[in-house]
C-alpha cells in the first residue's frame, strides 16, 4: 500500500458567538453536583475489563461518585456489581482493591455472608428474629454490561441498555476485537481540572503543534476528520504521517498490526470520547482506554490503560514502554495545560473566549452540556414578560 | 470458688421494625451540631483524673468542641476549669499541654495576670483607664466536677450536678475504689468514624466472635446480662470464662485483684457507657477508660487510658502490657470496623437495617438520639393534617 | 548630637466602653469576603518593587485574592500588570514565579500571543474565523501604580489615583529615597491568624516588654509618638535608646545611615501601616516591608522584606543578617501571639475586652473596620422602634 498525502479536510465555520463556556460550568459545586448525577449516575460508565472477572469470586472496587462498588464474577459467569455495603449495620465489606472472594461476600463486623450474586445466605442470630426474612435482604445490586471486553455500570435504577448508549460503535470497532486485547500498562493520574476540560482537550489537536511536538511528528495535527457529536459520544480520527507506523516514541512499531484491520485503519489513529467516561483510542496496533473519575469541580481522577493483542503480552520479551511512554509524555503535557486552564477559568477575569474552526467538536460538547443543566435556549429570556 | 458455667440470658425479642438509623444521623452536619450542642455542651463529660491535678497550679489542658480548656488545681485545693482565653484581647493564654502554673496565670501578649481562681490580678496600664475594674475581667469558668478520681466538665452555664447525670453508679461501683488507682498507659486515637458508632460498637459483643477472636477465647461473648438504658447511662457485664484470671493476652494476671471486690466482681468485667462520652470498663485487676472527643461527624478523638491500683504502678518491675497490649488490639479492631460502617452508612445505597435481639443497647440509645433531636415519635404525622 | 532622655507621651483616655471587636469580624467567612473585596480588591496594595522589573519583558507573579498576576516591564518602559489568563479558552499563560518574556507573552495552550502591552498579536486558524478581531482580546489588565520603589495594584475597575490614597506619605518619607534602596532579604511566614490581628499587633508597643524583651532594650517601648488614623494609613515613630545605633542584635549598625536623613530622624524608627496590605518599617540605615496576603479568615501570608541602600548591598562583604535575624526573631514572636490571639477569639467564651489607651490606634483602625462593613454607628438602634 502506497503511503496517501496528507490530507486536509477544512472544517464549518463557527457560528457567531461561538465561544467557551462561562466559569459556573467548570467551578461551581451546584453544575458539578448535576453532572454528576445526570451524566455519571445516570449513563454508563466504564469501569474495567472482564479479564479482571475472568473466575467466580474475583472481583475487583471501583470507587463512583465516591461509592465503592463491587464487582465480581457470578458463580454462573455472569458480571455482578453490588454496593459496598451490608445490609446489617451498613459496614463496608471489603476493602481489598482487587482479589477472589471464596464463593461468598462476608461482612467483618458480624458476618452476615451473601452468596455471589449478592443473596443473604448467612445472617447470625437473626433468626431469633420472628420477623425477619433473609431474602428481604440482598446486596443492593448496580447494574452492569459489557461491551467487547469492557465492563460497564449503571448506577439509575432502570437504565437504558448499555448498546442505545453506544449506538452504532460496537459495529463500528469491531475489526479491533476488543474483547481480545489483554492490559499491558495503567497509570492513574489525579488532574486538578474539571473532568469536561479533559474531555476538550481530548477532542481537539490545534494544541499538538505547540504542546505535543513529539505527537505532531507522528501524526499532522490537520490531518483526518471528525465525525459529528452523537449525543451520547464524538470522536475522530487522524492520519499517521509516512513512514510511521504507530504512535510510539520513534513511530516504528515493534509490534503486528491487530489482525482484522483494514488497511486504511492500519494508517489510522481513532479517538472517541463515549460520554460520560470513557476516551477509547485505537491505534493499529493497541488500544488506549482513559476512564475519566471526577472527585470535585477541580479534580478528577483518571485512569489510563493501554491494552494489546494476546500474542503480544505473552511473548517472554513483551514491553509495551515505546507505547506507554510516548503516551504518558503526552497526557502529562494534556493534563498540565487543562490544570493551568482550570486555574485560569477560576479567575474573575475569565470571560468566555471564542473558539476557532478546528475546535467543532468542543463548541457541540458544550452545546450538550448547556442543554444538560437546562439552560434556556438562546432569546428565551425575551419572551415570557407577559403572563 | 467454683468457677461457673456459662450461663447465656435470654433477651427480648426486637420490634419489628426495630432497625438502625437513617443515614444523615452519622453524616450530617445539623445532626452532628445539634448533638453537640445538647449532648457535649449539655451535659457532663469526663476530662480527665484528679491525678493529674494534685498539687496548686498543677495543669492539664482539654480540647472540648474546638475549646482549649485549661484544668487546673486551685490554691485551696477544688479543681478550676477556664476557658484558655484572655480577657483582654483574647489571646490563648497557655499552649503546654501539661504543667504547673507559678501561683498564677500570665497571657504572653501583654501579661495580663491571673489567679488559680481566675481573677485578674495584673493589668499593665490598664490603671490609666478610669472606667477599669480588674473585678469585672475574671477568666471565663468552666464548670467543673469529680467522681471517685474522675474529672467532668460542663459548659453549660447553669449544669444539673453530677450526681444527678451519673444516678446509682457511684454507688454501685464504689468496690472499684477508682480514686485510688494511678494511670498506667494512655493511648491517643484518631477515629474517622462518628462518635456514636463507637458507643454501638462498645454496647454489644456480637461482633466478637468474627472480629475478636482473642476476647472471645476470654470471655464468651454470650455470657453476662445487660443493664436497660437508664437515660445518662446504659452497660452490662461479661462473664470470664473459666481459668481465666482478667483480659489480657493469655487470661493470667501478673497483678493482685482490686481489694474490695466481691468474689463475684473478680470473675466479671463491666462495660457501661455513660453519656455522652465516658466508656467505663472495669476488670478485676484495672480500669479501663475510654473518652470520645468528636471533631466532626465521621471523625472522633478517643483517648484511652488504663489505670491500675498504686500497689502495682509502684512496684519496680510495673508492666502493664499484658492488658494494654491485649485491649490495644481489640481497640484498633473496633475502630477499623466503625471506620467500615461510617463509610458505609455514607453510600446512597446505604438503609437501616434490622438490628437481632442482642443489639438491644443499640436499639435503646438510637431511640434516645432521635429524641434528642425532636424527631416526630411515630405516627404523629398522621394526625395535623387538619388545623 | 546628643543622646535625647526618654520622652514619655501619654496618649488620651479610651472612652468608656473601648473595647475590640466582636468574633465575626476574625472568624466569619462573610466578613473576611467583604473585606477583601472593599479593601484588597477596592484599594491599592503594595505588590512589590520597581527593581524587580527594571528591563522590558521582565516580570514576577503574584497572588491576590486567588488571582495570579502577571507583572511586568513594557516595552516603552511603564509597568504593566495583567491576570494570568488567555482571552482564547482561559488557560493560566504563565507558571514561572518569576523571569523575562522574550518581547511576548504565549499561551503554552493554542500559542496566542500577546505584546507586553496585553495587545493579541498572534492567534494561529483564528483567521479562519469571519467575526474575529485581534483588537477585542486584550489581556486583562490590572491596574498599576508606583510609588518610590513600590509597585502598587488595584483591581477595580477604576481605582482613585494611588496619591488620593498615600495623601502626605511621599512627602514625609521623601528623604529615605525608598527608590534607590535594594533588597537584601525577604522572607515569607505563613501565620494562622486573621490579617487585622496582624495590623493591630503591628500598631502598638505595649506588648513589647513581655514578648520582645531584645526590641525593648534598644527602643523603649513608651518612646514616640503616633499619628492618629488617617483614614488610609496609621503610624507612629519610636526611639532608639541612648547608644543604640539600630533595631539589630546589639544594636550597633555596620552600615551608613541612609543619605538625607536628618539627625533626628537617623534616631528614629517609624512604623506606618498603609491600608490594606503594607506595613512600612523606617530604620536609620535600611527599610523593612511588610506584605500582608490573606488567604482565609484565619490564614494571611506574610511577606518581609528587608531593603538596603545600594552602595551597601554592592559591597563584597554585605551581610545584612544583624538586622534580619533580628526582625526574623522579632517577627515569629509576633506571628505566634497573633496565632494564638485568632485562636482565643475563636472561642465561645471569648467577649471583646478592653484597650488600654496605649491601644488608641488599634481602637480607631476597628471603627474604621466597623464602618467598612456597615454597622450601624452607635445609638442607630434606639431610632427606628417607630415608624
Amino acid at each position: 500500500m502506497q503511503e496517501p498525502d496528507l490530507v486536509i479536510k477544512t472544517r464549518d465555520v463557527m457560528p457567531d458567538g461561538a465561544t467557551t463556556l462561562p466559569a459556573e460550568y467548570y467551578v461551581s459545586q451546584a453544575h458539578f453536583d448535576r453532572e454528576m448525577e445526570r451524566l455519571f449516575a445516570g449513563m454508563w460508565i466504564c469501569a474495567g475489563r472482564t479479564e479482571q472477572v475472568t473466575q467466580p469470586g474475583q472481583f475487583f472496587l471501583r470507587e463512583v461518585l465516591g461509592e465503592s462498588v463491587i464487582v465480581t464474577r457470578a458463580a454462573r459467569g455472569g458480571v455482578n456489581a453490588f454496593y459496598n455495603v451490608c445490609r446489617h449495620r451498613g459496614t463496608r465489606l471489603c476493602t481489598e482493591q482487587a482479589g477472589t472472594f471464596a464463593g461468598s461476600i462476608q461482612c467483618p463486623y458480624h458476618s452476615w455472608t451473601y452468596d455471589l450474586d449478592g443473596r443473604l445466605v448467612g445472617a447470625p442470630h437473626m433468626d431469633e428474629v420472628p420477623h425477619f426474612r433473609k431474602e428481604a435482604h440482598p446486596l443492593h445490586r448496580v447494574h452492569t454490561e459489557t461491551w467487547d471486553g469492557h465492563v460497564f455500570l449503571n448506577l439509575s435504577r432502570t437504565p437504558e441498555p448499555l448498546a442505545a448508549q453506544l449506538g452504532p460503535l460496537p459495529e463500528k470497532f469491531q475489526p479491533w476485537r476488543m474483547e481480545e486485547l489483554r492490559l499491558g500498562r495503567r497509570i492513574v493520574y489525579d488532574v486538578r481540572a474539571n473532568w469536561k476540560l479533559i474531555v476538550q482537550n481530548y477532542n481537539e489537536c490545534l494544541h499538538c503543534p505547540n504542546l505535543h511536538p513529539a505527537l505532531n511528528k507522528l501524526s499532522h495535527y490537520l490531518s483526518g476528520e471528525n465525525e459529528p457529536l452523537q449525543g451520547t459520544y464524538m470522536g475522530g480520527r487522524m492520519d499517521l504521517r509516512p513512514g510511521i507506523s504507530t504512535l510510539s516514541w520513534d513511530g516504528s512499531c515493534p509490534r503486528a498490526m491487530l489482525p482484522g484491520l483494514s488497511p486504511l485503519d492500519a494508517r489510522r489513529v481513532y479517538y472517541y470520547a463515549i460520554f460520560p467516561n470513557m476516551l477509547l483510542s485505537l491505534h493499529p496496533d493497541y488500544m488506549m482506554v482513559h476512564t475519566l473519575w471526577p472527585l470535585a469541580p477541580d479534580r478528577t481522577v483518571n485512569i489510563c490503560e493501554w491494552h494489546f493483542h494476546p500474542d503480544e503480552t505473552t511473548r517472554p520479551d513483551f514491553d509495551p514502554s515505546d507505547a506507554v511512554e510516548f503516551w504518558d509524555l503526552t497526557n502529562r503535557q494534556d493534563w498540565h495545560v487543562c490544570e493551568l486552564s482550570q486555574a485560569g477559568i477560576s479567575s474573575r477575569a475569565y470571560t468566555p473566549g471564542p473558539y476557532s474552526n478546528r475546535e467543532d467538536l468542543l463548541y457541540a460538547f458544550d452545546r450538550m452540556i448547556v442543554e444538560l443543566h437546562g439552560a434556556p435556549p438562546p432569546g428565551a429570556r425575551l419572551g415570557g414578560l407577559r403572563a
